[in-house]
């Protein structure tokens, strides 16, 4: 099968596209036809190496794909060849990743992708869905009438999180960086929308929402917990995933006594079974259109190097360089 | 009746005594003839006007109080005149304080002294053993099984954290800062103590325990995340319920891609029933014998500001200077 792989870890350039064997299976594992493959940041780290995985080598880069079933173990039961599926988790703890024309994944980590919804959309929201729906639903524990803020919310987890919290019902407000992204959270529902750049956040939300939040979900590399402290409730939640090397002041006084909670998770650590119930929502939200995930290019296997570049060029200072997904059609 | 009052907040020399109008009662409030009054470090802090708190003047110091109940209102239900009963969560949110002859407390607030219990124990144990409680089972949501670590183990709240984790039936280790103290957590029960001055406390975790602490109870002024951040269990909570102005930095790597969570807490905004169900077990504990709080000395009310003092210079510098609550007798 043709796959893009890396033979060590590095800059993006190690990045080959060629032939390697194909997968075979072990008596859980599903086989794959990748039709799309998405790239998600985490993908740059583990390239990188900067997440600390045993790879194997060479190792296929990428968590998330959409494609058909060609073939299944002889334990499998939830899926037959002609299936289409898609899934996340991908390329993690030892797994080979979604870059590759075949790709063996147990099958706990594949989904059914619902008629009507696109191999596009079904692997542009893999990570991204699965990752807002846990930090919702199983660490914020979201209730019916609460108020989410979400900061970053025009990037791949703001924007999902954004339109998520909407499905789910809450209220939600988003801060972001621009006018322009300004009328995109507006668009994807947001109730209220900050620009950072322009406005004082926390001065705002007291404004329009004398309470405060009961979520913050920051997206930031550095989160800054000056402001989120500031407009969460009593016993309000931050949910934090991501900022690798992030070491910001931490206002400890504001924090205890207003009885917040900081919850920190990584998506790939959650159980098959959480990730299973992420899905059955987010089939449900794709198929009624409440979920869209904005696509930036679709590329094929043979750009697999230049989009990693691409996503690692995307940080703060040239935060619209990537506007959407980036994916590969095989 | 005899009271430690304030006219306005500021230094401990703030506090005079002499004599205030005796309470009056609302329908669910219990007159209560104060034995025993306690000490804690949010008293000082209330004193100061360093809480947000409107405080009723001439205020009245002090959150513990232990007693025999002298008329009770209309409504009361739970106890009557001879009854003896603890209780903290005084002196706070409007409320008036503990350090008097009489205090009018609501009921809600009030728990039996078991017999056998003296009046210095349970006073001792009240504000102490509330938070310990509520931290370990409504905050960090401790199971059978778990490993708590007590990040300042000898001091008022840390000792009572480290004897209750125990009761609970949970494994102990205790950090603290000399010789004594090792001995003094040793005879609490703790597991393992370790001397975070001579050791690495991270290191020496990781070394008796591979998978790390499930708690990482904190009780320093200025939490040290790092080391803390290195000794949890992936999903492993840390406890914060003190810091008012410390400004640490949180290394946000290591905590969210470990799953972490960060708990932060005051006692006294906890529910009335939560604190009731933390008075049923700690009543159990002081009956069986098994929480026993440590007390420095027993003054007068006359006492009452050179208490304040003392207690104010008991910092990070000098914290052998008081090693036990500091209580006043009628």
């Amino acid at each position: 099968m043709r796959a893009a792989y890396i033979e060590q870890t590095g800059p993006a350039s190690n990045i080959k596209v060629g032939e390697l064997p194909d997968p075979t299976l072990t008596a859980n594992q599903v086989l794959v036809r990748v039709k799309v493959a998405a790239l998600n940041p985490v993908d740059t780290y583990i390239r990188a190496g900067h997440v600390p995985f045993e790879l194997p080598m060479p190792f296929v880069v990428g968590c998330d794909l959409a494609g058909v079933v060609e073939a299944v173990g002889d334990d499998v039961t939830k899926f037959e060849p002609g299936d289409r599926v898609w899934g996340s988790n991908q390329g993690l703890l030892g797994r080979q990743g979604t870059f590759a024309e075949l790709a063996a994944v147990d099958e706990q980590w594949l989904y059914p992708t619902p008629e009507g919804v696109t191999d596009e959309a079904a692997a542009a929201t893999a990570l991204v869905g699965i990752t807002a729906h846990l930090g919702l639903v199983e660490e914020a524990r979201i209730q019916e009438g609460e108020t989410v803020l979400v900061s970053g919310g025009s990037g791949g987890v703001g924007s999902t999180v954004v339109q998520m919290a909407k499905a789910h019902g809450n209220r939600v407000v988003a801060t972001t960086s621009n006018q322009a992204k300004v009328e995109y959270c507006q668009r994807l529902g947001a109730d209220l929308v900050i620009n950072y750049r322009t406005e004082n956040v926390a001065e705002r939300v007291r404004e329009e929402l004398p309470d405060g939040v009961n979520v913050w979900w920051e997206t930031a590399r550095t989160p800054n917990f000056e402001p989120a402290f500031a407009s969460l409730t009593l016993g309000g939640r931050m949910v934090i995933m991501a900022g690798r090397d992030a070491r910001p002041e931490f206002p400890v006084g504001p924090f205890y006594s207003n009885c917040n909670k900081l919850l920190g998770f990584v998506m790939f650590l959650a159980s098959a079974k959480a990730q299973a119930n992420a899905a059955d929502d987010i089939n449900r939200w794709l198929t009624d259109g409440v979920l869209k995930t904005r696509v930036d290019r679709i590329a094929t296997l043979e750009d697999t190097a230049e989009l990693h570049a691409l996503q690692e060029s995307s940080t703060i200072d040239a935060e619209d360089k990537v506007t959407g997904k980036l994916l590969v059609r095989m």
